[in-house]
């Protein structure tokens, strides 16, 4: 019952994988807002959050005519992650047409209370009050906003761990 | 703490803002999934991607007499960037109940090809062909998985740089 068939040679990884696993460097979440507001939306992330803008592409294919050029990818940087923000589009290339609007993302930060504030003067909404979090990610406090393009941004003091506990 | 009016929503960061910027570590996604099906995304994100799974908490509020933990948030290290993963519940008291599923990633290699075998083999449906991608994120090479829970990841090679053109 336990026989494999070893003898075809097939793989060789031990849960029957063929594949080898590929190294990533990290995961940048794609947000996508309703066009033409993406560049709107990178505003706001500069300043409800000191987003740094790293690069930018304009949509090829956007009549000269039109006012505004769509966002097909803005990168931003914050703190040692990145976001890609971007319009959506109905162009069929585009790589965002299948994603939804409204994700969640988790900010992690020692002084809640002014990022909360930041936020909320940028233009975000307030969500509740401040409050002691639970989970892996919000450990210690935690806030949470709602920014202007339907994403949730849960800003959270890490835990403190026991040997960080000084006074 | 400066006072700032939080319920007019008008972003004010551009003058007079009297609110200073925290200091953001990284930016955490968020993913939520139908429960009970977070424990087996966790171990999806592990076989796809090769993720690591840093801390998990459980949900408290779960009956004993139920067969599986709801996730409230297990959190996974991919690259150099962390996501967190929790069951969707209808608790009041959760982070997660306003998102939505269905969010779309960056994840960044130098082997697309591999990566989305990879993915896969591990459940994801493969989206079109590879193609050489566009915009701040996806300059050279994509391609393009859905996972079993809704979300888009787009495998990219960086696009080589001026520099980097060795043969």
């Amino acid at each position: 019952m336990a026989e494999v068939e070893a003898q075809n040679g097939v793989g060789g990884a031990e849960n029957g994988s063929k594949v080898t696993p590929a190294v990533f460097a990290a995961v940048k979440p794609w947000l996508v807002v309703e066009a033409p507001k993406a560049n709107d939306a990178v505003q706001f992330y500069k300043a409800a959050f000191g987003a740094e803008e790293v690069s930018r592409v304009n949509h090829p294919k956007r009549k000269a005519d039109q006012e505004l050029p769509l966002v097909l990818s803005a990168e931003l940087k914050l703190g040692s992650s990145s976001i890609v923000v971007s319009d959506l589009t109905d162009d069929l290339s585009s790589p965002v047409k299948t994603a939804v609007t409204g994700s969640l993302f988790c900010l992690e930060t020692e002084d809640v209370e002014a990022a909360v504030a930041k936020a909320v003067e940028a233009g975000a909404v307030s969500e509740g009050e401040i409050a002691e979090g639970e989970g892996a990610c919000c450990g210690g406090r935690v806030g949470k906003v709602k920014d202007p393009y339907g994403n949730v941004w849960l800003i959270c003091a890490p835990a403190k761990k026991c040997a960080d506990v000084a006074a």
